[in-house]
């Protein structure tokens, strides 16, 4: 298995999660955003949408979008488990984990600060504001679903560690990397630091990846 | 089985399609995002993120996010499947999904088109480019995919209709909607064509629901 991906990515970020928990430990290959080295010949070719993260799993072509390759990493080593087993709670696990991956990261990437930035014009204070509201959104979908919802257990769905808990990790991550107090977030805030004590979450963190500053 | 949606919102045409193609009629609720419906009590309680679509099934709690109803819809009526039984093909065919799903639709929806007006104060010129940029990358990705990939068939996976396909048809439908010619990208263009001389994907259409108008 090979995994390009970078430290600073926060879709990488919930790949390395759950090949953690899996127990797996494919080859890391390092495609540094800050260089646009997404951009470049040798990473076009394994995904020309030149987005991470993606994998390389045996003969196959590339597998990419972390959703699609978190789903992939529990069909084909199921145990432990990142979806419930029952269809509701399946549902619940993966839309939180969309609130997140789908709702509020796609409009924070790089391509779309670049976009604000280069395009629009937009001065550091606007797009401050922008990471900001965004982050904030998802984060006040995911306290009102998570603090109100009898599902919620020790984890985002029930006891057990799913792809939510996964995705609400990275995001409270990139709160943390853009400066947003998570203090209006109780719930989403205990579950992150439960997570964060076990050791899959926590050796994936991005400032303990190769490459990486102490702080952001 | 009570379905919230509204007829010119792209995720609720995705479940709508899934719907039809499971032959399943629940009871239509109609939000009019356009007079904001959405922001009132009544659809709040049903999804605390104002976002559709919801279902309710039965007497558990609201289902949300598109592509966990559709999963969802997939895993209660197995019948026609949705998802390819084969590993890798259900990757590509989410990832390919969420090509749409995640990396492109969310940029364009009406509250970020809100927020580039009132907020960032953009100019119609300025916003319509937005929303042509970001419908261009995903469909200059999907087709980059759809091209050159040997498991396209005469579906985006395979020769089975997909929850890619269905993401696909409702990509090209924005881009209508939005008047960005889809000359270029040929292989999504046959795709959705094909989509749309089924019956489940053409009674879906957005224009074919009460309420909508004649053309946009």
């Amino acid at each position: 298995m090979q995994f390009y991906s970078f430290w600073r990515s926060l879709a990488s970020f919930r790949v390395r999660i759950a090949l953690n928990l899996k127990g797996l430990s494919p080859d890391v290959i390092d495609v540094n955003l800050m260089q646009g080295q997404q951009r470049e010949e040798a990473f076009r070719k394994v995904n020309p949408q030149m987005l991470l993260p993606a994998l390389l799993d045996g003969d196959g072509p590339p597998l990419f979008q972390s959703l699609a390759i978190i789903e992939y990493l529990d069909e084909t080593h199921p145990q432990p488990r990142l979806l419930p087993a029952e269809p509701r709670a399946r549902t619940r696990a993966r839309a939180l984990a969309l609130i997140v991956a789908a709702d509020a990261h796609p409009l924070i990437v790089p391509r779309v600060r670049d976009y604000l930035e280069h395009e629009l014009k937009l001065d550091e204070a606007q797009r401050t504001r922008w990471i900001h509201h965004w982050l904030g959104e998802a984060l006040n979908a995911l306290e009102a679903n998570l603090s109100t919802s009898s599902d919620t257990g020790r984890y985002a769905q029930g006891d057990a560690i799913t792809i939510a808990d996964i995705c609400i990790v990275s995001h409270a991550t990139g709160a943390n990397f853009f400066k947003l107090d998570l203090a209006p977030y109780p719930t989403v805030r205990r579950i992150v630091e439960t997570c964060m004590q076990n050791d899959a979450f926590a050796r994936a963190h991005p400032l303990k990846q190769p490459g990486a500053p102490q702080s952001v």
